[in-house]
């Protein structure tokens, strides 16, 4: 492409950091025995991808044993929702109709299957969890009890008090998992404080490569795998090492870890500066979700009044080279986003974009994406 | 490492090809954007995928809706066969003891479970599949049975007779799973031909990424997927594409198929070569398996007498820079192979070495291999 790109769409991916490849291209070239391997080539790599659980452990204040390497967010939520169902034993998932595709579509599933019967929070008028709800739901559940809870909404924002809501399902015997997916990498997360069973987190949603993520399971919990095979991550998931993707999740939590209080600062002005920017123009924006400065930084969901102009918004922004989306990356399509309609937006009545940014997007970015809008929505 | 390393592993691992890591390269720097998404960074990466998966259709010889790309060889191991007793409704497994972990560990898994029961084939004493005894059990089988027998064994190279085992699992209606992880790019695998229903692959294998892989699956199964959540992959397989390991897949298994001629004959030459030279040493040397020229060429499993100075042979030899492997690198250590104890290969009479060849080994490190097994046994 030569026309100039203006990438806002960091909550569907991010692009590597360059000194992330640099970790990696090693494990791609010389390095490449396999870790299970007793020669030094391959026990050097099973070094290296301890070295990255230490790593990573250290992040989250747990311990490496506590930590597993997956293929990605989608195969973590599936292992820790399946897995408390099939070898925990849960009857009963209690989840939010905001939840990501990966955690819904696999609870709807068990469903099916009639392994679990499932209950939904309710919803404040904002899109939070209603914690009422919850400990209503908790407090009446008779079965063993799944609660599934996203972090950070990845359309639009809202951040859940995982805390709180940890506490509640301690209270009632329940396990806990949150989809931390947007935020691992944007906030720091303290395993040692939050009372939770499961997280989990994607390499390339903060500058790491894409097929790689974590799983977190509690210490207390024992059970079998979701991949079965050889012996790998101490037999909790089998198959050949992603040696490089391991290596990269490690080299790019690491840096999103020390570079955060920058980051966060940097990014939140933009999301503030942007949201100001869009309230000037004249056919009026609103914002969907919690878009107040404690939602999530990285993401600004706005929504423009239903005309023949912003019909094609999305599409007339790309045209212009500026990368946004409509919903999440994985729902773009498919008869609208399921977020919208749970917190009762009407696609009839608003054309959503959601905008979201990395360190490296830049204000000069959010100018042009602005005017670009107005331009396109004849503001100009 | 100062020291010259020869690696003789490579069923465990293969090293990747410069060019495969030169076409991931741009994947994991300019061309960043989620396959998923509706501006051109991101349609521009879906059509890479399409394209890779046209690409590997075509080496197949079916058609791109049956290929479906996974975290691996393991993941595609265990979608075929968990799907196919929870999705398809088998009752029955008809397997081999001689089977990988991926595929053994989740019959057993299953199994225990109370979801199958299984049968487990008669070998005959080159450690073959008896195809008679396959007959007889599919015969008898009154459930609706899946078929799982591996194309070439990993650690002693024997290579079914695919065709003739597929047309068994049609005649009697089962369902045919073969883990073709060994053979796929080292042998060419029309699925015009062969009557199956699920083959697996490794990128790993044949000099491509770690942590890439694929399942075929027949176009006349419908099933639900085994990882839930976006519609990735024709909603067969959810979560963020592993583009570069995608890419890398395609490029590895193209080169593969373009070298195949020259890549089987030279390797060839190198497994009869060292052969004959361990014929010649003067303690003797066995050979696991079928060790014929229809056997797989990359692969050839020697047994040396147990004695004193065999019992730390392999590690002598990683002393020496020399990597080779017990068996399998998955079941290394955890208390010997379950293949020779398959094919009644005692562990108190034998040291077992698995010397494994790609195209990139030399006649050099052959010989260099076996004047270090010459010192070690003591024969110099």
């Amino acid at each position: 492409m030569t026309q100039e790109m203006i990438y806002l769409d960091n909550a569907a991916t991010t692009p590597m950091s360059p000194l992330v490849v640099e970790a990696m291209l090693p494990y791609m070239t010389t390095h490449f025995g396999n870790p299970s391997a007793a020669y030094g080539l391959g026990l050097e790599n099973r070094l290296a991808i301890e070295h990255a659980r230490k790593m990573v452990a250290g992040i989250f204040n747990t311990s490496p044993d506590t930590i597993y390497f997956t293929s990605g967010g989608t195969e973590s939520n599936n292992t820790a929702i399946k897995c408390a169902v099939r070898e925990l034993g849960c009857k009963h998932i209690i989840s939010s109709p905001l939840e990501h595709h990966a955690t819904l579509h696999t609870i709807e599933y068990l469903e099916k299957k009639g392994e679990v019967r499932v209950s939904y929070v309710l919803l404040h008028d904002d899109g939070h969890v209603n914690l009422n709800s919850l400990e209503e739901l908790l407090a009446s559940s008779e079965e063993k009890t799944l609660v599934s809870l996203m972090h950070a909404n990845n359309e639009i924002g809202n951040v859940l008090d995982i805390q709180r809501a940890g506490e509640l399902c301690r209270k009632y015997g329940a396990y806990f998992h949150s989809d931390t997916v947007q935020t691992v990498g944007h906030y720091p997360i303290s395993l040692k404080e939050i009372p939770v069973d499961f997280i989990t987190a994607s390499g390339h949603k903060f500058h790491g490569p894409k097929g790689s993520g974590i799983l977190y399971v509690n210490k207390k919990l024992k059970m079998e795998p979701f991949i079965h095979g050889g012996s790998q991550e101490r037999g909790m998931r089998a198959g050949t090492e992603n040696l490089y993707g391991i290596i990269g999740f490690a080299a790019a939590l690491d840096m999103a870890t020390k570079r955060y209080e920058e980051d966060k600062k940097n990014i939140s002005q933009l999301k503030v500066y942007m949201k100001r920017q869009l309230m000037g123009i004249s056919v009026g924006a609103t914002f969907n979700g919690d878009c107040s400065e404690d939602s999530l930084y990285t993401v600004l969901s706005v929504g423009f009044p239903k005309s023949d102009r912003s019909q094609n918004l999305l599409l007339d922004l790309n045209v212009k080279g500026i990368c946004a989306s409509g919903g999440s990356a994985c729902s773009s399509g498919a008869g609208g986003s399921h977020v919208m309609r749970a917190i009762d937006i009407n696609h009839n009545d608003q054309t959503t974009v959601r905008f979201s940014f990395s360190r490296y997007t830049m204000i000069r970015d959010i100018d042009v994406a602005v005017d670009a809008v107005k331009e396109i929505l004849n503001e100009c």
